[in-house]
C-alpha cells in the first residue's frame, strides 16, 4: 500500500517528534476534484462525520412532518454534542414529546465531553445517563424515524432494523456508493458504520450543500439540516470545539463535522464544495491541523477565520508545569 | 523522506480504521543489527524510555555512596510510575532522608496515572503533589545526585544545569553518540530530552545489559539499575501496565520500559541483545502492539509469556456500551 503524504506533524523543541499522514480531497457536486491529497479511494470508516446524512430519514420518513423537529433538534442530530445541559436538555425535549425517554436510548451511557458538565454531574452525586451521550440527538431522531415508519424502536441500532437500513440508504443516495456489509464495523454508540471511499463522502456534502443530482425531497431535507447545524454551531458539538467555533466565524459559509479516529468532513457552502479528510492513524488534533490546511486553502476565510483557522494549524503542545514545549502543526 | 513500514493497525468490524508506521531495531552489544524495520537511524525522542540511563549519574556521581539509595528507590529512578501509595513513599522516602521534600521537586503535578490512587486523591479532597508525578522518582535521584555533588538543586531541570550536563554525558557514553542542541526538546517533566538514532538507543539498552564496551563503572551501575527494575517491576509503571507485567512475567530476563509518544526500549537480557521502537505518530497503544511482535519474535517467549504478549498484539477496542467492536493489533 502506498504510503499517504505527510499533513501534519508533532513539534518538540527544534525536532520532529510524530509525523501524521493523511489524505484529504476537495470535490464539487459534478463530482470534479479540487483539489487531492493520498489515496482518496481508499474506504474509510466516516463515523460521526456524516451525522448529517443519517439524520436526513428524520425528513424521508415523515418524522419531521408528524413531531415537528425544531431546528434545534435538527442541529442535535448531526451533532457530536458536548453533553452540555442545553444539550441534555434539548435531546431530553425531543424524547419526551414523541413519548419517549432516556431509557429508550441504545448508545450507552458516557460522562459529558464538556470538562464543568462532566465536574457539576460528579459534584451532584450523579451517573452520567445516555442523554450525556455525544450522540444522543442522533440517537433521539431516529428513535423518531421508527415511531414515524411504525416499526419498534427497540433494537433501532442493529444493521437489521428498519431504520438502519434507511439510514444507509440515504448515506448511498448523497456519496452515491453502494455500501457493503463486507466494510462494516460497530461504531462508538452501537450503530452501523460503513466504509466507502474518502472521495465519495466529500461528494456527499457538496451534493447535500448544493442540492444538485439529489431528488426534491432529499436536497430540501439537506439544506435544512445543514441551515440547522450552521445556525446552531454550539448544538453541534460544544464549548470551545473547532466544529463549533468553525461554524460560528464562517456564519453559515461553512458546515463542518469531526468524526472519531482523525475523520473530518463538511461543506464550503458558498462554492458548493464538498471535502473530506482522514488521518491515518486516526490522531484527531492531527486532524484538526490537516483541516486548518484545506480551509486555509480553499474556503477563503477572512482575517478572523483564518486567526481561528492558525489556532488549530499551530496547536500547542505543553508540559505538566504548562510550559509550552512544542506545536502539532499543519504540513502544506 | 521515505515511509516506515505499517507495524499496527486499528480493525473495526471486518475493515483497518487506522495505520501506524513505524521503525524497530534488535542489536547487539557489539552493534550487530539482530533485525530491523523501517529507518533505523532517524532521530528520535527516546521520553522516558531511557530513564534507566538518565538513572546512571547516581553512581558515577557517589550519590548511592553517600546515601545508599535502597533497590526501591533505584527502580523507581528509573520509572514512569502510577502514582499509587508505594511509589509516593518511596519518593518521599529518598527525598526525606537527603533532606529535601516534594517542594524541591520541580517535575510539576499531576493526578495519579492509576484510577483507583486518582480516586482516592480525590475523595480525599487533596491536591495531586509533585509527588505523584510519574517521573518522580527519577527527579529525586537527579536531586541526590546534585547534593551529591555539591551543587544547588535550585533549577535541576534545566539543559545548563551540572546534573543535566552529567545526564546527557551518560546517556552519551552508553549510545554511543553525541547529544546535540539541534535536536533537543523539553520533556513532560520539564528536563531536556535529545534525540537520536533509534538504533543508538537499542545499542545503548545492549551495552547496559552486557557491560560490554562500557568503562566498569558504568557497567556495575547499568547492572544494578537493570537488577532493581527488574526485581522491583511494580515500581518502574504500576498495576496493569505493560511494563511492569512484561518484566513480571519475564522473571528478570526481560528490561521493558516505554516512553511517551509511542517509544518502546529495553533488553532481553540473556541473550544480550537491546531493542528500540518508535511508533511515527506516538499512539501508545499501537507501540504495544509493535513490541509484541519484536517480544514474540526474539524474546524467546515460554508460553505464559506468549499468553501476555498475545494481549499486547491484539487489545480489544470496545465502544460506550462496552462491547468489543475492533482490535488493535501487530502487523508483521
Amino acid at each position: 500500500m502506498e504510503a499517504n503524504p505527510i499533513l501534519a506533524e508533532a513539534v518538540r523543541g527544534n525536532w520532529v517528534e510524530n509525523r501524521h499522514r493523511g489524505a484529504y480531497v476537495v470535490v464539487d457536486a459534478d463530482g470534479t476534484i479540487i483539489a487531492s491529497g493520498g489515496d482518496i479511494e481508499r474506504a474509510v470508516f466516516p463515523r460521526s462525520a456524516i451525522k448529517s446524512m443519517q439524520a436526513l430519514p428524520i425528513f424521508a420518513r415523515q418524522a419531521e412532518g408528524k413531531f415537528h423537529h425544531t431546528e434545534e433538534e435538527l442541529a442535535l442530530a448531526c451533532a457530536s454534542h458536548h453533553g452540555e445541559e442545553v444539550h441534555v436538555a434539548t435531546a431530553n425535549g425531543l424524547l419526551t414529546r414523541i413519548g419517549l425517554s432516556a431509557a429508550d436510548l441504545e448508545c450507552g451511557a458516557h460522562a459529558p465531553t464538556n470538562a464543568a458538565s462532566r465536574e457539576a454531574l460528579r459534584a451532584a452525586g450523579a451517573e452520567p445517563s445516555p442523554l450525556h451521550n455525544n450522540c444522543s440527538g442522533k440517537h433521539s431522531g431516529m428513535l423518531s424515524v421508527a415511531l414515524a415508519m411504525g416499526v419498534p424502536t427497540a433494537g433501532y441500532v442493529s444493521r437489521e432494523h428498519e431504520v438502519q437500513k434507511v439510514v444507509r440508504a440515504a448515506v448511498e443516495a448523497v456519496i452515491g456508493e453502494s455500501l457493503t456489509d463486507g466494510k462494516c464495523g460497530t461504531d462508538g454508540c452501537s450503530i452501523p458504520t460503513f466504509a466507502a471511499p474518502l472521495r465519495a463522502f466529500a461528494y456527499g456534502f457538496a451534493r447535500m450543500s448544493t442540492g444538485k443530482g439529489l431528488p426534491a425531497d432529499l436536497a430540501a431535507a439537506a439544506q435544512r439540516l445543514f441551515n440547522a447545524a450552521t445556525t446552531h454551531p454550539h448544538l453541534v458539538a460544544g464549548t470551545g470545539h473547532p466544529d463549533t467555533l468553525l461554524m460560528q466565524a464562517f456564519k453559515g459559509r461553512l458546515m463542518q463535522k469531526g468524526g472519531a479516529e482523525g475523520v473530518q468532513c463538511g461543506a464550503i457552502r458558498d462554492k458548493g464544495w464538498g471535502y473530506a479528510l482522514k488521518c491515518d492513524d486516526g490522531n484527531m488534533a492531527a486532524s484538526h491541523a490537516m483541516l486548518a490546511g484545506v480551509l486555509r486553502r480553499f474556503a477563503d476565510p477572512d482575517a478572523n477565520q483564518l486567526a481561528l483557522i492558525e489556532t488549530l494549524a499551530h496547536q500547542p503542545i505543553k508540559n505538566v508545569r504548562g510550559a509550552e514545549v512544542g506545536e502539532m502543526r499543519s504540513v502544506d
